[in-house]
C-alpha cells in the first residue's frame, strides 16, 4: 500500500460515510415534537452523556402512603432513547410498598426483580387474572395496555427494573385517573358503579375534585 | 391492433399479475394465528361476503343493567378486516344507557353519533379529564389505551359507531377486570384503595370471586 | 392515614406523572410536519375541543354532477387524530349520487351505511371485482390502495361514514387524476388506451388541460 | 490461552447463540401465510439459494401490444425477501414500450434506468402530475399507492429495475382493473364517466366481460 | 338493582367480551412461525407461567475465556414475549469479563448495571466511539444495529440486565461471525484487511474453518 | 351536462381534495428532523426534481485502495425518499474492487448486478456464511443488520444497484468502526481478540487513533 493511495482512499470515501450519521435521534427538548417523538439534536452536539442516565442509580423516596416510588427514564427524561422504541424505569418498594393498579397505553413491559420479593399481576381483556410471586432474578412480562400492579411480597425492601417497548410508554394510574382528577363524581359513579361516598372519600385522600 | 398481438399480450402478462393477489388476508379461523393476526384464507375461496358484515345492522339488546350494548366487528367476528389495521363496533344506548369505563389496549378510537345525544370522555395520563356532550353527527377521538366512557346524554335512545385503528383493538372494562374476575379482594383493596366492602358488593353484583 | 403522609404522597409522585403527558399529539398546524404527521401542540394548550369535530354533523352539498359529497375529518381538518392512525369522513349520496372510482394510497377503509342503500365495490390486484348492495347498518371493508367506489343504490338519499386506518389516508380520484389535471393527453392515451377524443371530452367537463 | 478454557468457552456460549437464528424468514409456500407474510422455512433447510434470484437475468418477452414486460421478484417468487420489507422487479421496454398506468397498494417504488431512456410520471392526490424523462443511471421515486407509468422515451430498448418498500407491494393495473375484469360496464360508466362504447371496446381488446 | 336484571346484564355482554381475548400471543413452538413471530398458543392453554421466566435468576457460567456469560430471554426462550416487541437478557461478567463486540440486527438495547462496574461502548456509523464507565444503577442505551461491547470495569463481579426493543433482537458476535464460521479466510482478508495469519490464529482458537 | 352544474361540481369538491395533498414528505433540510425523518417541504414548493436524482448516473471514483466506490441516494442526498421507507445506492467495483464487510443497522438490502460479476455474502447470527457469485441480472437479498460484503468476482469492472427497506438505512463499515476511529486499541484488543500490533497497523493505514 502506498501512501498516495491511502489519501485517495480517505478522500473518496467521504461521500460514503456522509449518509450514515443518523443511527439515532437524541431528543432536542427545545424543538417541536411530533407523533414519532422529539426532534433530533444536531449530531455535532451529541455526546456519550446523551446515551447514559444516572437518575435511576439512587433509591426513590418511599416515604409516602404507597411506600413505593417509580423513577422513569422515558424519552422525556432520557434524551438518548428518543425514537428507539425502548425505555426503562426503577421501582422501589419498601415493606408494604404498592405500585397501584395502572396501565401503559403505549407499551408492553418486562419486569426483573433485583432485590426482595414482588407479587405482580395483570388482568386480561377476558377478565382472567394472572398473578405471580416473583423472587430475585425472576422476569415477568405485562402485555400492552392491560391493568397491572406490583406489591412488595416480602418482609424487606424490594427493587425492580421495568423496561418498555416504547420510548414513551405512557402511564395511567387508575386511582389517580379517578380520584386525583376533576372527573365529576356523578359520572364516576355512573361509569364504575362505585358508590359516591367511596369516590368522595378517595378524592379527599388523593386530592381530586368535582 | 391485430388479434394475434392481443393473444401475445394476454399470455405475456400472466406472470405480471401472478405476484399481486395478496392485497388482503381474509381470516382463516381454522389455521394458526400469530402476532399480526389470523392466517389468510386461500384466495380462491374469498368472496365479497368476507368483506361485508351484517351483524351491526340490528340494535343490540339493551335490556340489562347498563341499558346499553356493544356489538363488535373485530377480526374475530369480521374476517375481512384481518391484517388491515381497522375495525368497527356499534354502540346502542337506551335512555340512561352507559358504556362503563374501559380501555382498548391496542387501538385509538373514533366515535360518530348517529342518533341521540352522547356524553363521552376520557382521562389522560396526567389525570386531565376531557368531557364533551356530543350531538348527532359529532365526532370524538379517544387516544389509544386511555380510560374512556360513553353515556346517553339525552332523553331518547342513542346510537353510535366506533372505529378502531386495529383489527384487534382489545377491550378491557374496568368493572369487569376488578369485579367480574377472580382478582383476590385483598389485592384489589391494596392496589386501588377501594374498601373491601365495596369490592365485595360489586363482585356480588357482577359475578366476581376471590 | 395521616395528612402529613398525604403530602408526601402527592409530592413524591410528581416525577411519576411527569413522563406521561404525551398520550396524544394534537396537530400544531403552524409548526413543521414530518413523515409521521404534524408537530404536537403544547399540552397546556390542548382542550377537549381538539378531540371533537363538528364538521360532519351537516350534510355535504350534493348539488353537483355527482350528486354526492365527501366531507373528510383527516388530520388536516381534525387536529386530534394526528398520529393516532385513524380518521373518518362523511359520504352524502343524493338519488343517483356517485362517489367516483378512487383509491386511498395510505389506508384501508371501513364503511357503515347510516341511511339508505349503497352499492359499493372494489377491484383487487388480480382484477377480481367485489360488489355488494349494502343496507342500513351494513359494513364493508376496502383494503388499502385498491380502486373502489360507492353509488346510491336506492331511491332516496343515502348517508354513510367511512373510517380509515390512518390519520392521513390520502385520496386519489381516478377521473380527477386523469381529466382534472394537466396530464398530457398523448401520455394518457398511451398509458390507458382510452381514445384521445374521450380524454379531451372528459378534460373539458372536469377542467383538465394538456 | 489454554485449550481447556477454549472448550469451556465454546460450550458456555451455546445458549448465547441459540436465540439468534431468526434473522430472516425464508418463505415456506406450503405452510399458512398471514398478514405479515409467509410462514418461515425451518432454518436447517435454508441455503444461499433462498437469498438469490436468477429470474430477472433474462429479458422479459416484449412481443405484445404494450411492447413491454414486467418481471417481479416479490415474496411470491423470491422466498428470501419474505418479511424483509423489500422486493424488486425488472422492466423491459422495447421501442414504444409502455408500462400502463398502475398503482402499488402496499409500497413506494424507486426506479433506476439501466439502459435507454424512460419517460415516467405519477399523479398526486391533488392531481398534480410529476413527469420526467430519465436517462441511464437516473433514479425516480414513486410514493406509495399513487397512479404512475413508465414509457420508453427513446428509439432503442430500455431496461430498468424497480425496488419496493415491501416484500409484497401489490400491483393494480388501471386498464386491467376496468377492462380485463368483469366490472359491470354500467358501473364503470357511472363511476368513471367514460362512455359505454369506449368501455366495451377496451373490454373487447383486453378480455373483460360484464 | 334487581337480580333478574343482573342476569340480563351478564348474558347480554357475552358477545361484548368475546372479541377481546387476544391481548397477547404466547408462542406455540410447535406451530409455524412467520415474520411477526411464533403462532399463538390457544388462549385456553395459557397460564401465568407463560408470562414468567425463571431462567435469569441464576448466574451464567463465566468459567470461560471471556469470563462472562449472556443468558437471553428472547421469544425463543420466553414464550410470553412473543409479538410484544420487548425481551431481556442477563449479563454476568466475572473479573476481566468481556462481552465481545457484537450487534443486534433487530433491536435497540438498554443496559442497567445491577452490581459492579461496567465499561461499555458503541460505535456509530460515522465512526464516533461512545464510551462510558457505568456504576451500579446507571443506564446506557445502544441504538439498533450498531457495534457495541461491555467489559467488567472493576475488580469484582459485575451483573447487568439488558432489554431489547424486539422479542427477537438477534445477536451477531463479530468474532464468531469471522472466526467461528466457515467464512473463507481469503474473503475475510479481502473484506477486512486483517492479515491471513491473524485470521487463521483466531479461527484456531474459536473453532472456525475455511 | 350543463355548464352550470359543472361549476357546482368543481366548487363542491374543493373540500374533497383539500385533505389529500400529503402523499409524500419531501425533505426540508433546514427544518428540524425527528425519528421518522426530515420535516416536509411546503407542498407548493415541491417539483418533480425532488423525486428525481441524477447523482448515480456517473461512475464513482474507484481509484482508491478498495478499488471501489459507493454512491448513496439516501434521504440525506435524495429528498424525495424521505419517509417513504426506501432508498438506493450505486456500487462501482473496478477489477479487484471490494466493498468491505459492513452492516446497515436500519434496513434490509437487495442487490442487482448490472454489469460484470460480483461475489457477495453475508453472515447470519448463527455464524452461517451465505456466499454466492452473481452474474449480470442476478439478485441477492441481505437481511437487516447482518455483516455482508461485495467483491468483484471477475476480470472486468462490475456495477450494481442496491436498494434498502428504509430511507435512512445507515451504514457501518467494520474496518472504519475499528480502525478509522478513536476506539482505544486496548479495548479493541479486549473485545475482538485481534492482536494490538494488527490493530495499530490498520489504524495507521486507515487513519484511526487511540
Amino acid at each position: 500500500m502506498k501512501i498516495t493511495l491511502i489519501n485517495f482512499f480517505i478522500l473518496s470515501l467521504i461521500s460514503f460515510t456522509h449518509a450514515s450519521v443518523v443511527d439515532f435521534c437524541v431528543a432536542d427538548y427545545k424543538a417541536p415534537n411530533g407523533p414519532a417523538g422529539y426532534s433530533c439534536k444536531k449530531p455535532s452536539t451529541v455526546t456519550v452523556d446523551d446515551f447514559v442516565y444516572h437518575g435511576l442509580s439512587i433509591s426513590g423516596n418511599t416515604s409516602n402512603i404507597i411506600n413505593a416510588a417509580v423513577s422513569p427514564a422515558f424519552d422525556a427524561q432520557f434524551p438518548g432513547v428518543n425514537g428507539l422504541g425502548i425505555s426503562i424505569a426503577r421501582l422501589d418498594l419498601a415493606v408494604n410498598g404498592v405500585i397501584p393498579l395502572h396501565t401503559h397505553p403505549g407499551a408492553s413491559e418486562i419486569l426483573v426483580v433485583v432485590q426482595g420479593t414482588i407479587c405482580a399481576g395483570f388482568v386480561a381483556s377476558d377478565n382472567t387474572v394472572y398473578l405471580k410471586t416473583l423472587q430475585k432474578g425472576d422476569i415477568m412480562v405485562f402485555p400492552q395496555g392491560l391493568l397491572h400492579f406490583q406489591v412488595n411480597g416480602g418482609g424487606s425492601t424490594a427493587l425492580a427494573f421495568v423496561s418498555f417497548s416504547s420510548a414513551n410508554p405512557g402511564l395511567q394510574i387508575l386511582d389517580f385517573a379517578l380520584f386525583k382528577s376533576d372527573f365529576p363524581t356523578p359520572l364516576i359513579v355512573q361509569t364504575t358503579f362505585i358508590d359516591a361516598a367511596v369516590v368522595k372519600k378517595l378524592k379527599g385522600v388523593l386530592g381530586g375534585s368535582g
